[in-house]
């Protein structure tokens, strides 16, 4: 491979010759061969060309800033936003916790990009934009790395997670007023109860969900909080008046979200309780869900000695040679997720209360933690709709046949022959493996017809929805 | 010990003579040995209370409960109230998930005290309150056991948690004021930084605990939402029109809460989602208690040879022999009771995850848990409060000794003599151990006085609060 | 309530008259009023009984503590063990992080007590064992505390853990040979699969359980190392020559297991990693017994609506009216067992981890939530023995219903007709919702009687055990 | 894109031309788009390689496969192993539960790569090799899977984390003893304690890792356990006699490592407790090295207002202008690793604990989620060492300055003087904030010559190692 020399603080250093990224990148990569390379989320790299882009902008409206370098400064931004440049940051997660060696590879890579676009050979010559002077500017990495966590989340959470758990939340919706009148048995301990309808059981779903929205939409005004302007302690020692605040609007602007700037950057440095909280809320969006795709598959199973109420689609084989084995492969998918995210709740949680005095470092897997949860639950909760959900049907014949034979119905005969021989036929029937109509025929307690007009599944099913 | 004889549908069991519950409360008893007698948290008795009387005073508006047994059973559930009969309820966390067997204690208790409050012998003569018939009409385990944990888990965080934070809160942000001017050494990574003022930071813990009341705050609409009504499976099966909304009118009434009854009661019985978004912001709370308490004991540690920049109550001997050993006792049991909150979260959420069907059967595990959270984070933010927050004071000696000896301080020289003079200062009074006002007298770059008015951190902690 | 005067080095204590307490302890009850009083194990405090009187041996074998007060202070540790003095230890799990203040109240209990033992009025007079000097003698809470962990979590582990999930071991053993020839369907993916029989479902449990056991005995060792003799700091200062080894050998002999003292006291001080370890291996007791229980509870569901393969024993009434409904109650108390315990893990992982420079400060919280994990642990496992799986019998109809309607079976059938024509069987009589050997017949592709000898489960269960 | 038409049993499938991929494996990537592409580890992808090749030849000994196949398959197999086909697995981690997509994955790859190395066309012609009936004969996913898993997770654990773990103690136990004589001040609670060497707190981290090493290895042998020849439910249905002790002696011979077949298929399918446990252990080195980490970044920390007793290697610029800055930043990215690690434990856990019947499927996320454990744990250890641990120098100035400030070395005075002037000197020296000689000689209690005769540290730090 060819190497060009570059120089910081503590002197030279080898970096590939056709690479933006500069002395303390590359330092980053020899220091820190930790998992697979790269790993530092792409959320991260567009979240601080956002920020970058911010604070040039602010940066020249303080006067700080000539506006060619502004200029240039936001067109390598934009270019990084356009996925043009992921090869250029192969930076590990597992690097120092501030983040700072992220940093500064979008500060080098911008630098040094900057510099080619400007007609200029890479490597040869000063560059015109300084990562340091220029690119970071009013910033430190003790604030641009929470803000671009921030961004990173937000976005995630606005435009892969919700929308996601709508989606599903939706389908729900419609299979449970699609599913109002099938009256099926009720299950409670795992054992047969009085029956409900299979569109009240998906009711139930669906309010799930609905509390979920709700409670992760009730987290995102701390996540909006941008820490950008503290600088290195807080403090925002470096920064021109005003700067926090403006560069918190471009950021909104740039990204269309609400964010502001945080009223308090010390938390903002010192603690990523706002990550912990709406993480909070995406683990119980994986106890939801993982509720509710364990009722779809035992509902699905059998497809002869299991539950077989429900069907699902078909996505893929089951069984070359048993038809009708079709396993619930999208359940399996989203309770891995649901496992997932409840692992990573712990590892942020972790992180998130082992900062100290004015800085937490344990900013990369928190975000990384973040980002992968708040995907994944959006794309299996896409997934599980579209191969999953939309396409469940009841089976009408299983419902019928469990609710049939369930003794529970016994319970209508009550106010018609009283509890004591409503319980005789019940008992009776359990003990001798026969339907209630059988035995009920068989004492003579009531005609086909009585049980026909009074033992009324439809009938048990309450005002509720 | 002396027995009674008590029936249930199973048949004659021996209860303890002088005991008010009966058949299946004992049945559990035998059944379930594990772990220490009557583990289950006394504050779900005392909601099972609230929530029996609301019950009797609804069916009674319904028309299905006579006055007389109405006041008999709301008289007992006042005395349990009252604390009259915590004895009686010797059932563990670990019996059946529904809770069924505590609400069966519940129901035995009342009826059986209820005999003896009319004049009768008790175990002698059919009760007048039934315990089935009466105390538990129009409910079921199902319904009762969730809506109890809702009531206990509202009461404690309302009552305890919040009033603990607040405390506590409050006095870190007199701290805060009263610290305003204490300029003092930053620290990221554990190392030196720029100043800030000893108040900012008690600012930043302000700020985190006012995001985490905000954040338990906005969990509690979930939390009022009761299952009752629901019954069996979710269906209001036997429950007479209107009663779910009455009787949850009744509790607040009785309780001072703002309960209302669940919109879904088919994701109240089967899922316990606000539970595990309530103890999310729990969690979150303890995570951030985790980092303040660090902080505090890493900043009073010493007293010659830690960081000593706060003095914290002395309220134990720490050492017999050595004076100035103060042992940060109070973190240190705050930081225990935010561990057993963070693995309490996973608890939950692991029970939580894991309802079927028309029934999550984790409920009394779940219930337990997070009392023990709600209780521990209150009562130890109190005793944090007061032992220890509430006397912390500066320690002026040691903060003024980092923050002049400390290197970041040439940074106030580059507008001065430049940037290149003050990394001179610096590297060689890092390397020679010097003070920088000696290195600068010393290369003739500046005069003492100079020093003084350049190099002044209070100048260095910017606008930012 | 009566007071007297009590001292310590920080002045004068009101401590109640009839107390044998110092001190030290009234003013941990008064500084830590945080959860319910004593939750301090009571574990813990016998584990202390043996080591005071272990050290008082040792000191006297060293030469450094008379015979008399060596026998004073066995005397009391005795009375300890015996149960008389429980109520002697008010203090909290949640006090200073080294267990300090539950050392202090044994060593105070232990001198008060000694004092009334030689006839001498409690809280009159000078004692002539000296908590400190005397009970506490070459010893240090930070050597002291850790040490009783190990004894208490060593005993707990042995005496309750084991042989309680030994019994449910010998039991499913028993189970699967008794069951070793009743054929069942097999099912994966929740999907009915080929057959197995229903012993070797359950010897799956066992070998899942004798891993278990294997397992948490390999932690033992680990845990059987003592941190006594590192007193304050792991340097064993103030301690006799011979001291650590010699009081590990009378600890061992007092509880007649095979403590030794620890390799390295540095590590016993400040790291609990045996702690860690061992409940490692619990935990996954923990996961082992949840899908156990799951299995067992799902195999049980029924009676007419679910899988009903087995039937578990009735311990309680799970309906007034319906017959036949058995709630899997101990298969839901074995769960919430092992929620908790997986959630306990968490805590002891975190409080582990964040032990600082010679000391680790989560001590009791790591106690604690090791102890009630072990103890819940056995005593469920017993509880689920003897309430359930010892009386686990095969409900045959349900069971040979599943296998003789599974279409698996038509996989039997290959090497006679070919895979095709087997294949269109099963298809058919999936559409058509007919059994095998109706659809074969139909088609004419076998007899009757080829039916019978061709497609026979029990030749598909493999020769594995 | 172009595509050639493949089939399964569903029908047609589009696959892109160029790829050896298969009908099945396209299914699965357009089923499952969850999280990034090719989330499969490679790992695990090698370890199907191992057991294919293995089948291969067990299938031939066992006379059920021609030799030329099992050749051919060895030959891919073998390439897949040299890392050639790596883009030919684009399956994602988030699929069914059992894995089974990706050994489609492996079957199909295998199948067309042989039909390309006969010399045949991709897509055109039937392949000689079919990927059920020859690459996957005598298998099952429900088996081939587990022992994927097995495979890959032995493999990193002895190649990547024990060489890691050894490498890291095996520096510290260096230092451990270049440090034996350095004499520096204890800490307990974070204050100032009686001494001890530099060289002994080293030996309690080897300690540690010593013991985290041994519990590791503990783990092996069940995770040497192989479930292939349960094929779908445990029984070995369509397996050879035989097969199941061969094939894996056929895989301990290509991979080198001392692999077993499963004495119970029954639980290698249907748990993972050999994963949960071996993470168990590899959970317990997180909990470690967070302490150890913590541990250097606090003795590091300064260089002007923190403790400063070691310093460590400066491999980054720190800070521009504040020379001695250097961030712990290895110690950042292995307390983060072991956040990481804490939380995948859980993941595993809630996996492991959510088998069902014959089969548990969660077995993908168990998988990635032990690989990255013990990948990072290796990886951050190496580079832990190589950049932190091997360059660790005492810093002899600081660590004298804070020893000899200390006031616990009055203690040493004891003997001399006695206790009540002992004492009187520290709490003079304390609260006039002077040294103890200072102090001491200012009382005349002794001379400059005693001073220096009796208080030396260095007599302190007691005769443990």
């Amino acid at each position: 491979m060819n190497f060009r020399i570059e120089h910081d603080t503590m002197g030279e250093v080898q970096v590939p010759a056709d690479k933006y990224w500069g002395a303390q990148t590359e330092r980053s990569r020899n220091n820190f061969k930790i998992g697979p390379e790269a790993s530092m989320p792409k959320e991260v790299i567009d979240a601080f060309a956002y920020l970058k882009k911010a604070a040039a902008y602010t940066n020249t409206d303080c006067g700080i800033l000539p506006e060619e370098k502004r200029d240039l400064i936001a067109k390598v931004c934009d270019e990084i936003l356009n996925g043009d440049h992921y090869n250029e940051f192969p930076l590990v997660i597992w690097q120092t916790g501030s983040g700072t060696q992220s940093n500064m590879n979008v500060n080098e890579v911008v630098a040094n990009r900057a510099h080619v676009i400007q007609g200029n050979t890479l490597g040869s010559g000063k560059t015109f934009i300084h990562p340091n002077d220029d690119v970071n500017k009013s910033q430190s990495s003790n604030d641009t790395y929470p803000t671009a966590m921030h961004i990173a989340a937000y976005k995630m959470v606005l435009h892969t997670t919700i929308p996601g758990v709508e989606k599903l939340r939706d389908t729900l919706k419609q299979k449970s007023e699609a599913f109002k009148d099938v009256v099926k048995i009720g299950r409670t301990h795992l054992m047969d109860a009085t029956p409900l309808t299979l569109g009240q059981e998906f009711s139930g779903y669906v309010s799930q969900l609905d509390h979920c929205l709700k409670a992760i939409k009730n987290t995102l005004s701390h996540l909006s909080e941008l820490a950008l302007g503290g600088t290195a302690v807080g403090t925002g020692i470096n920064t021109p008046k005003g700067y926090d605040v403006k560069v918190a609007e471009y950021i909104a602007q740039f990204t269309g979200l609400p964010f502001i700037t945080a009223e308090n950057k010390f938390e903002a440095l010192a603690a990523h309780d706002a990550m912990v909280e709406s993480h909070g809320a995406l683990k119980q969006l994986a106890v939801a869900l993982m509720k509710i795709a364990n009722d779809i598959r035992m509902m699905a199973s059998g497809p002869r000695s299991g539950i077989g109420e429900i069907f699902i689609p078909e996505n893929e084989p089951g069984s070359s040679i048993m038809p009708g084995k079709v396993n619930p492969t999208q359940s399996e998918a989203l309770t891995m997720v649901a496992a997932q995210v409840m692992g990573n709740d712990v590892t942020i949680s972790i992180g998130g209360s082992n900062g100290h005095y004015e800085l937490n470092v344990f900013k990369p897997v928190i975000a990384a933690n973040f980002l992968q949860s708040a995907r994944l639950l959006g794309d299996a909760c896409v997934s599980f709709n579209d191969h999953c959900a939309i396409g469940i049907e009841p089976n009408y014949d299983g419902i019928k046949k469990h609710v049939n034979n369930s003794l529970m119905l016994v319970t209508a005969l009550n106010p018609h022959i009283g509890y004591e021989n409503a319980a005789k036929i019940a008992k009776k029937a359990h003990k001798e493996n026969k339907s209630l109509r059988e035995v009920a025929l068989e004492l003579g307690l009531l005609t086909d017809e009585q049980f026909d007009n009074w033992v009324r599944p439809e009938d048990m099913i309450g005002g509720l929805k």
